[in-house]
């Protein structure tokens, strides 16, 4: 699969191939044909609510039936009501600048990793994934990604390019499902991560968030992993716009815009920003609608 | 070059042989073959005074040059006066259990790229090892690798392993230089970091440490970087401790000893605890005496 089959005969298909034509053509080093996509909403679905969130309620309403005291306790209390508005809320209000309840819903996520020894969450995040189906659009995880994209990632691979995932969400819990979902090894998945301990030959979470790889933490991240700066960046939303902005000068910028409200889900929120970077900046903007004859694997949508 | 002609026919070797064939004939997953070594006084020489600083010391000179009042405040001080005393001593005080000089020499080094941009830094980290002598050795920082560990990495590669580098020294110095001295691309370069900001589409030092790459930090930042415990650890001193010990239980622990003072230097100043763990655990001990048939590339010894 070294084709772009599942991109129609658009702009958007000739830029990604006029550019790696240019790559191949000019010569430029393999070691720095570095590709690096943001994952929710770039490499596969990220609504009503993030994937790893719903590993996480998982984890959440485990711990309150063991402990039933924290059924009346946020952020517990709302996936024991199945009151998913508290929990989108929480994100929308974070994005709106009141951070109050996506605090509490941190420090739920940070405690139902606390202590634990990273391969065995890595092994449980993989277990969720390969076992779970997506609430809304009722289908398996694994078959969430956006085939196009991944695709797009052989198609790069074909022509010597190293790809990447830099993604807001859960480094660990990725690395878990990379491998199945977009045959992107471990060592290449950068993204958030609790704090860690080294303790008697093992690495556990710590009571307490390491860092959030949004906005300006991502092209640090992608420095500090990688060595090098890109040659092609991925996005989706503003907090891709500085890891955007990060790519090589002579690089391809993309930017996914969820515009499908029948295959997908139509949304600007989130991405006003980076919609208007891209028009500004020359970025190639991907129209889910438009661009793609299928959005995910083995469907004729 | 996939033999260990430079490793004499001792225990050592066959230990070597013999886990790898082991790895071989289990058929353990290429993708689990991670073997990581630490830099300085394993990979290459460290004495009298790690080659990074040299390069700090290089730049230190320079701004004194500049800014002739730094020459009567230390670290700066000790450069221009030439008294490298001063700058071991710091190191071992350190080590002893007093920090005063050896945060003066730290502000001294973050000061010395403050607000550069990272790959500007690499790049002169790049080209101060292409061109400088080792000061006591006489030979070219090119040389000062040890011959048989970089065999020894050709040698895993061969056996599908994937190797990398996890310093307590300077990520990004090295990353100017793994690709020439040892062929690790830089994305394998593990090892300590200032702060960086992002900004404008660059990454830059900011004037403070991001972390030091060093005892129980280093199997955190195996994990972040890799995402899997090691099947083969190469260390040589006790801040290499905890990354010895975070190697998977069917693995190899390499611990060399600088215990040949005609070919290289003699010590065991800041090894004890590892020599102690080496022989408590039945890690393999490497003799550069007894397991080298020569120290330094395209020598007699």
């Amino acid at each position: 699969m070294d084709q772009l089959d599942l991109w129609t005969d658009t702009a958007t298909r000739s830029a990604i191939v006029d550019f790696v034509e240019r790559v191949d053509r000019d010569g430029i080093p393999v070691a720095e044909r570095v590709a690096v996509f943001d994952n929710d909403g770039t490499l596969w679905t990220e609504k009503p609510v993030q994937i790893q969130m719903q590993f996480v309620f998982a984890l959440w309403a485990k711990m309150a039936d063991a402990d039933p005291s924290l059924a009346s306790q946020q952020p517990f209390k709302a996936v024991v009501d199945r009151d998913f508005g508290w929990l989108s809320d929480a994100v929308d209000k974070h994005y709106a600048g009141d951070d109050t309840d996506m605090k509490t819903l941190m420090a739920g996520t940070v405690r139902a990793s606390a202590g634990q020894e990273v391969e065995a969450y890595t092994a449980s995040a993989k277990a969720f994934l390969d076992s779970g189906t997506h609430p809304s659009l009722g289908i398996p995880f694994a078959r969430c990604v956006f085939a196009p994209m991944v695709e797009l990632l052989r198609y790069l691979e074909a022509h010597d390019f190293t790809t990447y995932i830099a993604s807001g969400g859960d480094r660990d819990f990725m690395r878990g499902a990379g491998e199945d979902l977009y045959a992107i090894p471990r060592e290449r998945v950068i993204g958030s991560s609790l704090g860690l301990r080294y303790a008697d030959g093992n690495v556990s979470y710590a009571p307490e968030m390491g860092f959030f790889d949004d906005g300006p933490e991502k092209p640090v991240r992608i420095w500090s992993r990688i060595g090098r700066k890109p040659l092609l960046v991925g996005g989706n939303s503003n907090g891709d716009v500085p890891m955007l902005e990060f790519c090589r000068d002579d690089g391809l910028q993309l930017l996914v815009h969820h515009d499908d409200g029948d295959r997908e889900f139509a949304y600007d929120a989130g991405a006003e920003e980076a919609l208007k970077a891209a028009a500004d900046k020359g970025w190639t903007t991907v129209s889910m609608r438009d661009d793609w004859a299928a959005v995910f694997p083995d469907s004729e949508t």
